[in-house]
């Protein structure tokens, strides 16, 4: 019988930072597509664009004119989905027929103390949420991307995220209800790309703030503590007898075990999923990756709860490692490559970083599958059953690796 | 102050079936789009295409020819992201860089009693699946959908339904190791559309088989269970004094109460996110609904684990209250509605029915948000912070109600 090989046959891989599954389907990237196929992106547009809502001294649809920014510009969202304190003092109310009902009742996933009235109207807990969003534009020119923005002016986009970051947190902290110990949270993230819901290409990130935090990040944090809580520490000894891939692995707070420190060092160390290496900095094609070329960039060398604990070094270096890892996704395909990008640190800007077990970390989830116009459709099986991909994590590294992420392809066109 | 308002002001809420959020923002429907619009699709199809690899006699991608099919058809599916009994004996293996490892490491999500070694290359895990996929067409003509066939057509694509999860159960169960007690999933799924990444536009679903119970229905059975074993069992008493609405639900196997039989119970008592209840079926958007006119579709006067156990009625019941949905789908934006639909139910077909606390329902995710070409984006905050909706439940429940569940607008039109 033939060995199981993980580049040929259908495998499950588990992905624990999350505690889910990917089906991996390698076999499957001889499928023809006759299905949707998306318009081409154009490459080439102009420095300024009289129609664009985000451009210098243009008037946006909230009817507010941009500045003669020369910089990045930071304005509130004219369309936030968070409000700031809309209702501070007001407890969560269940959506009865005749819309009054019991107040304060939990939605707390642990219904084992609750009488079965309790637990039905708990299904029906609407909670007010406070928070703000705002919105990062990167440059001036309606025509750059980060990957075609220098070194120095992408620095300056990580230091506006810092910026942000200090003043969103804040404004959730002060107002909190008194006496109230609220965890927040500042979620920074791009969408790139029309296919990715951008409704500008102009570029620009977000910024939404929360009272709370989000459940994406809430459950990366949940498994983080978890494995730092029990995991052995390590202890290398020369007479280990493991065939694993042993390096020595930096630490989280407290010298406990950090899940994302460990699993960065081990794929320097392995290297087969590696598509940049720069400074403390490695951006890996995940190996629990759902996204065709999915990008899991973060430090791994030491353990770096938020952007605020980056020494100007790491600052410069995310910038060049930003720039790369972009450069090779628009040369991949030959096109502006569409993505969503997002940041993930410790809630609320720590005021005590070597406690926070988060550790600094980038996704990016581009669509493209095949070319420019063939994308990856997360849809009835993967909503439904569990996320499915075909090339493999390692294939897609490869690809990634294959071109280059010093010289973006339409230098070459010039 | 102003009172909290659900249908003003942001909030979350949660999905007790999967223990998840969705932030809510009525507010946020005012916006202006700009991004990426759809391709208007096309109404009117020909009857038989004959460049469609679905339609009687047709040549498929694979080569092989269709059969002049008159009914339902069904066929393995040319390009399987799962394939039958690959490597049964093979114990998965770690992706060291040397392409050897331990064998037979647990991806468990504990890992307290393994050593520092263990926990890395069981990070580095690749478990082989067994499984299958179908493909059955639903209908002889390329022009149809579910929307547009008869009750009795759509009686046999249930029918269908229930002879392929008896096979492939089967199949699983059979190919099983000798000694292992596995648990596979049949899952039934429909991509309706283009945009939802129907690669043809021919009337057809899917079946994916697998030897082990993929993340989503393993989430919902979890929280199902947990439910059953915490909440106390409902004894509606005269001297209650709660101001919830109390029905007499149905309950699950050995009289445990089933989560999704009380919420549907409740949600027919409440109506204000109803959009069709027939014979014993509700049609809801949930309460927790991420895609703008999300349905979840579920029987609400008895727990039935599988589709198995549905009588002769509930099965007629079923179809036309599936058709009901998706005419009011058809008619709410003129448009053939895209969506990607599911069916959860029993892990494979249970031979002791009154065991399982599954509880067989269909979820509707449709994309489209305030036309036949606007989407919702579920993007940047939404992978990377948590899922977030503008209209809420009730209003898309209230638009849904607005428009015929008996009359096609086609039918107008003709
Ligand atoms: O099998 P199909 O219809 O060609 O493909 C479609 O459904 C599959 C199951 O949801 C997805 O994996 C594919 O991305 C999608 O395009
Ligand atoms: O705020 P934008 O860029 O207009 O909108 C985009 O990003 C948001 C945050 O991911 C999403 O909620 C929207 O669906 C998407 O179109």
């Amino acid at each position: 019988r033939a060995q199981f090989d993980p580049t040929e046959h259908p495998h499950r891989r588990f992905n624990p930072l999350i505690g889910k599954h990917v089906l991996v389907s390698p076999h499957r990237t001889k499928r023809p597509w006759k299905g949707q196929t998306e318009e081409p992106v154009l490459a080439k547009l102009p420095e300024y664009d009289h129609e664009c809502y985000l451009c210098p001294g243009n008037s946006r649809s909230g009817g507010v004119k941009n500045p003669v920014y020369k910089d990045t510009f930071v304005f509130e969202n004219d369309f936030p989905a968070l409000l700031p304190d809309p209702l501070p003092f007001i407890q969560p109310e269940s959506h009865l027929p005749n819309g009054t009902g019991p107040h304060g009742a939990d939605v707390a996933d642990d219904t084992s103390s609750s009488t079965p009235d309790q637990t039905i109207s708990s299904m029906f807990e609407s909670q007010p949420v406070r928070g703000g969003a705002k919105v990062i534009i990167f440059h001036p020119r309606h025509d750059l991307t980060l990957a075609k923005m220098s070194q120095d002016e992408i620095v300056r986009v990580v230091q506006m995220w810092k910026d942000v970051y200090v003043v969103e947190g804040e404004r959730i902290r002060s107002s909190a209800d008194p006496g109230m110990e609220e965890e927040g949270y500042v979620q920074i993230f791009e969408n790139r790309g029309a296919m990715m819901g951008a409704s500008a290409p102009h570029p620009h990130g977000q910024v939404w703030t929360l009272s709370y935090v989000p459940d994406e990040p809430a459950t990366e944090l949940y498994h983080l503590q978890k494995h730092a809580d029990t995991t052995p520490t390590p202890t290398p000894t020369p007479t280990s007898t493991s065939t694993s891939v042993t390096t020595p692995h930096p630490t989280g707070p407290h010298g406990k075990p950090c899940l994302l420190c460990t699993y960065a060092a081990e794929e320097v160390a392995r290297g087969d999923r590696v598509v940049e290496l720069f400074g403390g900095w490695v951006a890996v094609v995940p190996f629990w990756a759902v996204w065709p070329f999915e990008v899991l960039l973060l430090p791994y060398k030491r353990h770096i709860p938020s952007i605020l604990q980056m020494t100007d070094d790491e600052t410069k270096d995310l910038a060049t490692i930003l720039k790369r890892i972009l450069v090779r996704y628009d040369n991949l395909f030959k096109c502006p490559f569409p993505y969503s990008m997002g940041l993930h640190q410790s809630p609320l800007p720590p005021l005590h970083p070597e406690t926070s077990i988060a550790h600094t970390h980038f996704h990016f989830y581009p669509p493209l599958l095949r070319s420019a116009s063939v994308r990856k459709f997360l849809v009835g099986f993967e909503l439904m059953g569990e996320v499915q991909r075909d090339l493999t994590a390692e294939q897609a590294a490869g690809r990634l690796r294959g071109v280059s992420g010093e010289r973006h392809y339409l230098e070459d066109v010039a």
